[in-house]
Order: structure tokens, then C-alpha cells, then sequence
């Protein structure tokens, strides 16, 4: 058997199968027993083989035995404990879980040190994509790589273009540290949209159907994608005649990825605020019962606005372009610093690539990003590039326009404020962070620099 | 002897001198013998004792001895090793130092177990409040408080009205818990002035003088605090004819606290924008190279304003003060979350007073927090309190106002525009997290509620 694959959930099963049709003899392995024969049963497919005990799962494997992991990232550790002394020396194990990139890092170490091969594998776009086509994240040996590619080719999505969506991304855990950075930036992304419906809603008065009309259009222009497509379905989508969105509770959850993004963003001093607020939007859904006190007893009462829809939808239009990049922006930062941090010599333009098709965030403005890496891979920041720069030069007023109209007007979109605070601090050569240096060396002496002084001097003065 | 203190830095110093002229007998040692020697040259004290070993410095000590270690959070666990086989069941081991809060929960839990007891000791304040009052903030055990309070109560800063600025918090890490609750707020109300200042300076074209006279003025105000009387002196300061402050590199250094704060926030899911805001502003200032080339090539020409003054001025106190009272609001959010979350009991209003003199962020304002938990020690939220909640309603439209203004103009207000935005989602009963939540279910059957359902009952849609 080519492929063994330990674990038959939702993700576990979609993959084998997956495998399966590329042509690959699968074996398949759950610990519970049940399981496995259920979807022998569900599932009958001449290219797979169920086991009920590990050895013989393990010993039915061609060698360097290739087994791919699909359990939860609590149990990754046990069960590499279970199947150290059933794999031989060269033998691979892949990890295509949600796990921490730090513990994929421990676990790469400790298995190189009996010689075997660990993998972490970032797998993404859900039930779907792991059945169909997903978006596949390598971090580990690129020697290994080798025995690894053809079969990761097979089975990621594909663009229009025929480009592959798996690539070598790097040591350790460099695969499941862009996962998880693409996870920021889909809380981003998600948020910005919400936060356009909740303009188009509240300000302008539209009802859920005009509203998915907007999101269709916009979904024919640089900001089509599969987020802005569901979104415009989830819009229209009634059941008795009512729009099923109205009935959805205002509270959102998360698994957690969201937080590992934002403690990284802290590690690496990289102020990605878009991703953060994103984050935050999810923490005050959570605080409903305090909400709707609040908006009893805070009632701040608002002038009325007149809109002219036809100038204020292409203005939305915009800002929402805008602040896109902005988000997209803060996760390439990441990303860049990460690739130095980690001494993992990330490709951004095949990361940008590899989540054209079969994740959460996958459009065409990716392939927008990959053109702008391909121009200049070592692109300082991506705003820098003329495609994005334009696109901010044009229309910043945009953003402007709706972030100054939703201040005044009382309506909160802490994602399109936070990209519009980003973009002017950034593009400011002289922040007041002086002030705050002056102050520090007021009360606790911790010194300044000065401007007209070399970098690394640092000075302290009695200020009284 | 009454006290040791281990550790001479300034702090540790500072902190000696002070308990010696309360009238106690304090037995000084320093890990470097020269340093004890420099101390006790510099500082004649008949009530300070110098040691140069270890043994005579804790057998100087009265039983139960009291030990307060004024070193690098860093050397702690060693210290704690080396002092262990001198100390006997009962004596107090103090941690006077910036030590995060786990570390101190688990110091706290290892001593205990040999009957030593291990209190974690929250000072704030500086070298001058180490040496004529800091504010202090005890976490530990509260039997063992009733040995400690004589000395803290003489040491401690006080009120105008005599208030003691000294507290039992909660056992263990409840005081470096609460101090370092104190930076981050401090962090936000820095940057919340350092962006008032820039405000005058880039939108209304003022000179530093100006501005320093306008902090002066508002220094009179509810805004009376010791940062805003210090920024004041920073504006006017000048260095050969020349106000010092312009020569100051905008890139503003920290020393941590204030990411251990954001990853608190994240823990607890508490929306803590004006915190986290103020941290990426000292992120974003850090890229100064950065900023100065977006500064050349995203230049985006933006419409000049003439402002009124008289109007303007006023608007930007009242924004400020609205966006202060949001800041502290965050951080009074993080307490009474930890105080569930670690079972600490915290007095929020006692926190308050302890905070009012002897620390940075001491201020006027402080006393109305604590007004407003003596009111009703169960406020669900600061902002419901009556004399807070008056303010905003009648001056949340200066700070819409600004920040639309400044959004218009272009200038980065990240701080200002995290309150607003925070203050309006919080108001909010119903947010677009419904459509965060069909989203989530759309591309990975994660569920949602249903406003017509109870609390708890999950649904998940087939959306095509």
C-alpha cells in the first residue's frame, strides 16, 4: 500500500478517498474499530484496505512507509508514542492536523533524532477541500519532499491556470505556521465583509436581497472570491419565506487558531490590528446580555443620514478593496518576519499561489499578491507594489469617506477603522512616539534616541 | 533586624532608604559586595545595615523573617534556591519585582509546601516612589498580610485625604497580577496623549508651547493627572533655544509588560483595543525605515482644513476624556474577568484608590472609579456607573468628531479610534456576528444559535 492514513473523521475519511481516486492504494486505520468498518462500509473503494490492528496498518505499508496523521492536535503526541517502535528508520510521518507550529518544531526534532521523518502538513479548505482538492502546506525534510510531491500534486486543488496548490514551504513547522496564518487572515477577511453588510444594513437601510445583490457584483470584480460568494448566498437564503440570516444569534465563535495568530503577531512586533479586531469583534459578540444592557441605558442618540447609494455603494466598494489589502498586507508581514525569525526562507509568492483555490480565502486577488512577488521577491511590504499602491492612491478617499460617515454616525467597524489607522501610522515618517520616549525617560529614565544623533545612542535628560 | 532587602538597585535602594525612615531596621545585601559598600558610603543611615554573606544578612533578621528580593524578575528561581537552606518554616519571602504573575503563582505554591511563605509584591511608582511613597499592591497570604501591612502602610504613598495607597489584592499572583494591569493602562493612557499632542500639532498647526499650555489647562480639569502635568513640562523643555521633544526619535522601546498584557486580554477574550492599539503604535514606530519610505511613495494628498479653535480645543478634551475613560474601562474588564477566572475576590474600588497617588497613571479620575465601586461594588460594567455614563452620553460626539476628522485628514489616531469603535460595538445589541456565524457554517458546518431558540441549541443549515 502506497499510503496509510490514521484516523477516519470527517477530514480523515474525505482525504483517503481523495487519495484513493488519484490512483494511490490507501491504507486506512481508526482506533476505534467501528469506525473504520463504518466506512469501509459507506466508502467501498477497490484502492482502499481498513486494518483493525496497528501493526498490520503499519506493516501493509510500501517502504519508507508514508503515514499521514488526521487526529486531533491533542492527540498527536500519544499516538506518535504508539507508532515509534512499529516504523523503521527513513520512514515518514505526516501530521495533516490542525497542530501548533511549535509542537511541530519539538516533534520534527525529537523524530530526526531516531531518523525518522517528521512532517507537518497544513491542510486547508475544510470537508470540501480535503475530499475535492484542499490547499496543502509542507513543512519539513525537502529531501523528503521528493516522496511526498507527487502525491500532495495529485490530490491539492488546481487553478484555472493548471498551477498546483501544494508546495514545499519549509523545515519543520513551516507548513502549519502558514496555515495558521492563513486562518488570520480569513478572520479578517470575514470580519471586513461583515462589517459591509452591517454599513449596507444599518446606514443605508438595504434589505438582505439588495444586499446580496451588492455582494454579487462586487463578486464579478478584483474583490471576487469564495467568502464573498457564500456571503451573497447566505444573504438571499430563506426558510419560510424569511430571511434565515435575521434569526442567527449575533454570537460568533472560534477554535483558537485566531489567538495563536495575535500571540505570534506580539512575538514577532508586528502590529497587525485588522487581525486583532477581527479577533476582538468575536470576544464583544460574546458579551451579548452586557450589549443589550449597554445599548438600553448608552443610547447615544444619532442624526439621520441621507445617502446617496449610487456615489456610497462604490465608495464601500473601495474602502472594502482598500482595507482587504491592508489585511492581507499585516499577514504578509507576518509571514516575512517569520520566514527571518524561524530561518525558514519563505516563497510569499507561492504561499499567495497556493491559496488561489481550495481554502477559505481563495480569489483572485491572491494571484494579484503572487504577481507582486514574482516582480520583486524581496518586496520590502506589499503595499509597496504598483498594482496595490495604485489601488490605495485612487481610492483611499474611499476608506476615509465611510470610516469619518460611520464615526459620525455611530456604527462600529473596528476592522475598516483599525485598516484606516494602519495605513496613516504606517505612511507617517514622524509619529508621535517621541512624546511617548520623553515621557519614559521622564518618570523611569529608559532614555531616548535622537534625530540628530546616530542610531543606538541613547540619551537621558533631567526634564526638572 | 526588621527587614532585609536583597537586591541594591536603584530600586531596591531606594526601597531600603524608605523603610529605614519609617523608623525600621533594615539589614541590606547585594549578590556584588561592592555595590553593598557603595550604597552604605552613599547612604549613612543608622537604621541600615550592610552584610556581605548571606547567612549573617538572613541570621541578622527577626524571626519570622522578612526578605524582600528587589532583583531582575530573571534571577528569582535562582535567588529563592540559594536562600532556601537558610530560611525556616513561616519566614516571608517578598518578590518586590516586575516577576509575571505565573511565576509567582507557582513560587508561591512551591514555598508554601515547606511552610515558607512566598508573597509576590506589586510596586509601582519608579525610583521616586520606591524612595518617598510607590503605590503597592500585596498578592499572597492574607494571614501573613497582618505582618506585612504595618510596613507597607508606612511606606506606601498617600492620598491628600490620607488614603493609604498600599492593599491586599488576593493570594498569590493577584498583586503582580494587578500591577501589571496597571502598565497596560498606562500604556493606553500614554498614547491617548501622545495622540491628543499630535492632533494639535499636525491638524491644528500648534506649536509646543501652545500645546503645553492647553495640557496645562486641562491639567485643572477631570483630567488632572501626573502624565498629563509631566507631558506638559516635556512640551516646554528646551535645549539650546530649541524644544528638546522635536529632536526625539519617534521609536518607542517597552519592556514587555505591556505584551504580557495583550496575551492576557487574549486569554481571558476580553476586547481590549485601546491596550493592544497602544502597543502596535510603538510596534509601528519601531519601522521607522519602513515609514519613512511608505511616507515617499504612498503620499496621499489630502484636502487642508481650517479649524476653529475655540470649538476644536474643546472637542479634543472631551474625546479625550471619553476615550480615557474607555481605556480604563478595558482594563477594569480584565480585572473583574481575573477575578473570576483565578478566584482572587479583587476589590476593584480599593485597586482604584491604591492607584491614586504613588504610581504613573495616579490622577483625580482614580477617585471616581472608586466612587463609582463603592456605589455598587457589583457594576457589571465601569462605563454604567452614572458620572461615567453622563459623560459619555453628553460628549461621545466630540470623539466622533475627531476621529472622523481625523480619518478625513489623515491623521493615525489608532488609539482614539480603537475607543470609538470599541464604545459602539459595545452599545451594540445586535452585531454582524450572525453573519460571522452562517459564514462559519456555510464552509465548515460549525452551527450557530437562533434568536428564536434557547441559548446553548445549535443548528447547522444546508445553505445549497
Amino acid at each position: 500500500m502506497d499510503v496509510g492514513i490514521y484516523g477516519l473523521g470527517i477530514m480523515g475519511s474525505n482525504l483517503a478517498l481523495n487519495i484513493a481516486d488519484s490512483g494511490l492504494n490507501v491504507s486506512v486505520y481508526n482506533r476505534d474499530n467501528d469506525r473504520t468498518e463504518a466506512f469501509l462500509v459507506n466508502n467501498t473503494h477497490k484502492k482502499i484496505s481498513g486494518f483493525k490492528d496497528i501493526e498490520t496498518f503499519i506493516g501493509s505499508l510500501k517502504k519508507p512507509r508514508k503515514i499521514i496523521l488526521m487526529i486531533l492536535s491533542s492527540a498527536v503526541d500519544e499516538v506518535i508514542e504508539e507508532i515509534l517502535p512499529l516504523v523503521e528508520k527513513f520512514d515518514i510521518v505526516i501530521d495533516g492536523g490542525n497542530s501548533h507550529y511549535k509542537d511541530t518544531i519539538r516533534r520534527e526534532q525529537k523524530l530526526s533524532s531516531k531518523d525518522i521523518y517528521f512532517v507537518g502538513l497544513g491542510i486547508s479548505g475544510g470537508e470540501k477541500g480535503a475530499r475535492f482538492g484542499p490547499s496543502l502546506m509542507y513543512g519539513g525534510s525537502k529531501k523528503v519532499y521528493g516522496l511526498i510531491e507527487p502525491i500532495l500534486n495529485k490530490i491539492a486543488a488546481k487553478t484555472n491556470e493548471g498551477d498546483i496548490c501544494s508546495a514545499y514551504i519549509g523545515e519543520n513547522g513551516a507548513g502549519h505556521y502558514v496555515k495558521m496564518i492563513h486562518n488570520g487572515i480569513e478572520y479578517a477577511d470575514m470580519q471586513l465583509i461583515v462589517e459591509a453588510y452591517f454599513f449596507m444594513k444599518r446606514a443605508f437601510n438595504l434589505d438582505n436581497l439588495k444586499i446580496s445583490e451588492v455582494f454579487d457584483k462586487w463578486g464579478e470584480s478584483d474583490l471576487s472570491s469564495y467568502l464573498i460568494e457564500i456571503t451573497s448566498k447566505i444573504l438571499k437564503y430563506k426558510e419560510n419565506n424569511e430571511y434565515l440570516l435575521d434569526k442567527i444569534l449575533d454570537v460568533a465563535n472560534q477554535k483558537g487558531t485566531g489567538k495563536w495568530v495575535a500571540i505570534e503577531a506580539l512575538q514577532l512586533n508586528v502590529p497587525a490590528n485588522l487581525i486583532f479586531e477581527s479577533l476582538f469583534a468575536r470576544f464583544l459578540s460574546g458579551l451579548k446580555h452586557e450589549r443589550v444592557i449597554a445599548s438600553d441605558i448608552l443610547r447615544m442618540d444619532m442624526d439621520a443620514v441621507k445617502f446617496d447609494l449610487s456615489d456610497w455603494i462604490l465608495d464601500l466598494y473601495y474602502a472594502l478593496l482598500v482595507a482587504k489589502i491592508l489585511a492581507y498586507t499585516q499577514g504578509f508581514m507576518m509571514l516575512k518576519s517569520a520566514s527571518v525569525n524561524y530561518a525558514w526562507d519563505l516563497n510569499l509568492g507561492k504561499i499567495a499561489l497556493i491559496w488561489r483555490e481550495g481554502c477559505i480565502i481563495k480569489s483572485v486577488f491572491l494571484a494579484k499578491i503572487k504577481l507582486a512577488y514574482d516582480k520583486n521577491p524581496h518586496l520590502i511590504n506589499l503595499l509597496f507594489d504598483d498594482y496595490f499602491l495604485d489601488i490605495i492612491k485612487n481610492h483611499h478617499k474611499s476608506l476615509r469617506r465611510i470610516v469619518s460617515k460611520a464615526s459620525e454616525i455611530g456604527i462600529p467597524l473596528p476592522a475598516f477603522y483599525a485598516s484606516l489607522s494602519f495605513l496613516d501610522s504606517y505612511s507617517t515618517s514622524y509619529l508621535p512616539a517621541n512624546l511617548i520616549q520623553a515621557q519614559r525617560d521622564f518618570f523611569g529614565a529608559h532614555s531616548f534616541e535622537r534625530i540628530d544623533s546616530k542610531r543606538g545612542e541613547f540619551f537621558h535628560n533631567i526634564w526638572e
